[in-house]
């Protein structure tokens, strides 16, 4: 059932207790309740169409591509091997979209909670969900959890790719969730989680990073603009079995890029003083 | 007069066609029409007190440091000398405050144009206003292409802490300005200006990149976080004679920094694709 708001009506999402952002809004494109949470999908004034899930910005069309180009890129580039790739969340296909663009890549293999998610952005946001088709991609609606716990394959890169922190996704934070991640990594694989504002969520940063340390003797937090998402500012946090002083570039970024490229890999883990100090 | 807003409101600010932030305000402290815009000051729920000229967000106790520090510790590290120090703007302190952390500057001179910013800011936002009764400081109330062509003195550094380019503040993103700016710095200086944007506003940050480069060899921009400006991202473009290759730290950067620190040096002028590819 698509319902108002028409034009001149506005999305809100509080960032704070009572502070956040406001994007104008053509048309509810679409809006479905599945069995894990309401999707919806507005055209908006300024940021193209926006996918929200359950009253939170997921993406949007404007400002994408600095969020999934600074998830996917980075580990993309320092990985030794990119043969087979584990996207947890990103049913938008973002994500997706990016890894796909290294001709290196064998196997990518999406988990998704929600097949609505899929499926809705499929039909209304065509330019994230380029690569569902790509022969080398294999799709499995469950939770992340329990795909790690019912299988043994190892991958050579992980994106966890989750929505915030709060309802289905909260376990995607937690410490048995990157054990389970650790063992699903090859030896000398990298492991990519998005994990939130720099400058909201710095307990939460902390806490995924001592989880990862418990298991990665190299665990490397950087930062990138996201227009949309709470600050204005995202963190991302890697993690590998790889020493710090051996990780460098294996290959080029992929040229199709907009933000992210070579020059920047240089600069990505020089973080800035409050946060090299929070994070120890 | 103080006049309601009281708790419950909010302010706004439209930063693209239909969109942009709200920040949920507490009481509005001070508003005040000068004779060249109207000056307001709030009690913020989430981001402490809040200077608002004409509408628009200038600095908030919460994220102000991001800002400033920004703005001018980069300078105040490459400048081969920092002895006198030009502001132009920055009529609420916190670029004063910045550069007053080094012992090594002998003068400050601060040209803002609104003497009622600088009154109701020593008021109303004391963590700012700090280093105004600093001896080494010297203000004028006048606009600061007045200033500057009524003058001869030469600066080691300069600043230019403008507000948006609206109004009375236009002339400062102008080429005049510019060459004016370029007569009135040492032959080793380092000249920085706040350019707005990196998303919304790269025709501006081009049209500053050009008038800067018929005077400077060296013209660099480089970003950073400030979470209530549009887009939470913002510029700042530095420019010198001193040629590019010779550009390093002559000093540390002050101690008492939260965001900006030594280590960012190096990674400052490292721009992401679409700005190298739109600045030339």
């Amino acid at each position: 059932m698509v319902e108002p708001p028409g034009p001149g009506s506005e999305f809100r999402e509080t960032h704070l207790r009572r502070s956040g952002i406001f994007l104008g809004t053509e048309r509810l494109l679409v809006r479905k309740t599945s069995k894990f949470q309401t999707i919806e999908i507005y055209e908006t004034t300024d940021f193209g169409r926006m996918l929200v899930l359950d009253g939170m910005v997921m993406t949007t069309e404007r400002d994408e591509y600095l969020y999934h180009e600074m998830l996917v890129h980075p580990a993309m580039v320092l990985a030794p091997s990119i043969e087979s790739v584990l996207i947890i969340g990103g049913g938008d296909g973002g994500t997706l979209r990016e890894v796909s663009k290294y001709s290196e890549v064998q196997r990518v293999t999406l988990v998704e909670l929600d097949e609505e998610v899929v499926r809705l952005s499929r039909q209304f946001l065509p330019t994230l969900s380029t690569a569902f088709d790509d022969p080398r991609v294999t799709l499995h609606f469950e939770d992340g959890m329990t795909f790690l716990q019912r299988t043994q394959d190892r991958y050579s890169v992980i994106f966890v790719d989750s929505p915030d922190p709060v309802g289905p996704a909260e376990v995607l934070f937690s410490r048995p969730f990157y054990e389970l991640l650790a063992d699903h990594l090859e030896p000398e694989g990298i492991l990519v989680a998005q994990t939130e504002s720099p400058f909201y969520h710095q307990d939460l940063i902390r806490s995924v990073v001592q989880s990862l340390k418990g298991r990665f003797p190299t665990v490397q937090v950087y930062l990138g603009p996201v227009i949309t998402y709470p600050s204005g500012t995202w963190t991302y946090t890697l993690a590998t079995r790889i020493p710090k002083e051996s990780l460098g570039p294996k290959r080029p970024v992929a040229k199709e890029t907009r933000w992210f490229h070579d020059e920047l890999i240089s600069t990505l883990f020089v973080l800035p003083k409050e946060l090299a100090h929070a994070l120890g």
